[in-house]
């Protein structure tokens, strides 16, 4: 990302610092900290100032910080992060108060309290919020990571063979997305036959068998951005009671993906995809319709019955609505979508499902 | 693992709650859920009761759970896991006083307050310090995942050669690992000649020449449990600084290896290898010299300078030493020990080194 990409987040989070009343944030969650800096190691935090941006880190990251954060100053911590962060902000004029990032732990945060000198405030979602926004750059990263997870699928079909265990064809994927360049955003789900009916299978070295049918629930990060998208197909011949449940995944993935706009209830999305299974007398799944994806492969915003809110601009969204039959079968087709303000622009739509 | 593991290690949990004069335990953390529980999904709670044990789920694992916990009651929640958690205890004869990880994030530690009718504790390192002392069938899951990983790394030395990037000889890695029902216990490392100086780096494009030196970093976990190994070797005829810095980094390695031992300092062994490296006239390395690892790549003891404590029989540790010359080389060692009251033994062994 450029220098503007990076003045405009900022700008975007200092008014979510000032209208905390507050004169610094302190981000302690890793997508927060890539977001503001570019930097994607572990264990460092960030501290937005008025007129300055630090990244907290210590010497297994220094050279990559270097590398990756042009527009931040880098300090290398050889204490704990928290005593490093107050002795940052130790009696820097116009300090008066910090805000940290709710999501730290209980036990960091007493840390920070006892050794700030400063006064600590707490907040949510002023990163976060920033981050549904997607620009130009951030979309193109996800199409980038669709485009390599639609290969890596090609890939599957091509050599997909009764015999192969679900362990070998989640090797098979993550072998395809490594060799593009890119790095899976999720551990690979493969689940052959029932095991499908887990939501969050994960692979085996059960075997596929001649007529059987495969859920691939996989992502692709690519600079940083996640892609995130489901396929089932059947090996030869497909039971009719698969052909029938498949037909109505689809037809409410589709219903879903209609509804998507930016200003529709996330609630609303949820709903249509819900009711078109369970007119066709099927097990609605218990999970949401789909998530935002971004940096992480779940972010804001959430599209399931609870949540509250409208759909954006910029949005990234999932749409994967499900039918789970234990120890029978498991149905699911998952898109990744830009939302705009006419509708919705499917980025996975170079991949196959039919 | 069986009923009497379970059993074994509830037992020293509950007098870990006693201590605290508590009646109940919430683990939030997921490997602590995975030790007391046997489930290896996410979102999920565990709590230990005097008498019962209660996996707090939602139904994208409902399915799962059942299988994977059959010492336990499975509770599948349909609102948010601290309400769910709120409701489980509510009233519940004998639980006046609760505890909770402190690791929580502040957000849900706010809200369990808030919602909970008995008093509410934290403390840290209660189910972290069972976890610490290994039994025999740890030990051998710790194990088997080494084998693996001894295997993939004999494939990435038949394999290499020169005009291979580092995502692909990392895809060669992590396909030898998948093949044999393994995963990844975190993003494998590849670096090329100047790249291995970043302790953390992550593969690239970056072509594999001719009289490169290569690090690979990489971890099996199999069966929940992990192992965690790094190697270094140069493709055709190394350069003198590498095969000098090379031996400097291996006898660091021996040293430290030697001094393990139940009732060490583990400082100590910090100190014993990072002396080797300064009497070289060699930079010392900035992170410690190990970590423990089981469930997780990276858990209790640190072996580190500033860390306490003493080793204990039953912890498996990591020994890795380095050497890291910004821009022209890094290098590092590193094997998986169990500690013995006599000594160690290296459970990554049978991983050549030379």
């Amino acid at each position: 990302m450029d220098k503007h990409t990076y003045k405009t987040r900022l700008k975007v989070v200092r008014a979510g610092i000032a209208r905390l009343k507050a004169d610094c944030l302190i981000a302690t969650e890793p997508a927060n900290v890539t977001y503001l800096t570019g930097f994607t190691g572990d264990d460092s935090w960030v501290v937005i100032l008025p007129r300055a941006v630090a990244l907290v880190t210590d010497s297994r990251y220094t050279e990559q910080a270097a590398a990756q954060c042009r527009f931040c100053r880098i300090v290398e911590r050889k204490e704990a992060i928290v005593k490093a962060i107050a002795e940052l902000l130790r009696n820097r004029r116009g300090i008066k108060t910090a805000v940290v990032e709710k999501s730290i732990s209980l036990a960091n945060f007493q840390s920070l309290k006892k050794n700030l000198s400063c006064r600590l405030k707490t907040a949510e979602g002023i990163v976060e919020s920033a981050r549904r926004k997607k620009d130009r750059a951030e979309v193109a990263a996800v199409r980038a990571a669709a485009k390599i997870a639609a290969r890596a699928f090609g890939c599957v079909l091509r050599q997909v063979k009764p015999g192969l265990t679900e362990n070998e064809l989640a090797g098979i994927v993550d072998f395809e997305i490594r060799k593009a360049g890119g790095t899976n955003s999720f551990a690979t789900i493969v689940a052959f036959g029932p095991n499908a009916s887990r939501p969050h299978h994960q692979p085996t070295s059960r075997k596929l068998r001649k007529n059987d049918n495969v859920l691939i629930d996989f992502g692709v990060r690519l600079d940083g951005y996640c892609c995130d998208l489901t396929r089932c197909f059947s090996v030869g011949t497909p039971r009719r009671i698969y052909t029938g449940v498949y037909a109505v995944v689809k037809q409410a993935q589709a219903a879903a993906i209609r509804m998507v706009k930016a200003g529709v209830e996330t609630s609303q999305v949820d709903t249509t995809a819900k009711e078109i299974i369970k007119k066709a007398d099927l097990p609605v799944y218990g999970h949401g319709t789909g998530h935002g994806l971004g940096l992480e492969v779940h972010e804001l915003p959430a599209i399931s019955g609870k949540a509250k809110g409208k759909l954006q601009a910029g949005d990234v969204i999932t749409i994967e609505p499900a039918v789970y039959i234990p120890r029978r079968l498991g149905v699911r087709i998952e898109d990744d979508c830009l939302v705009t303000n006419d509708g919705c622009v499917v980025l996975t739509a170079n991949c196959p499902k039919d």
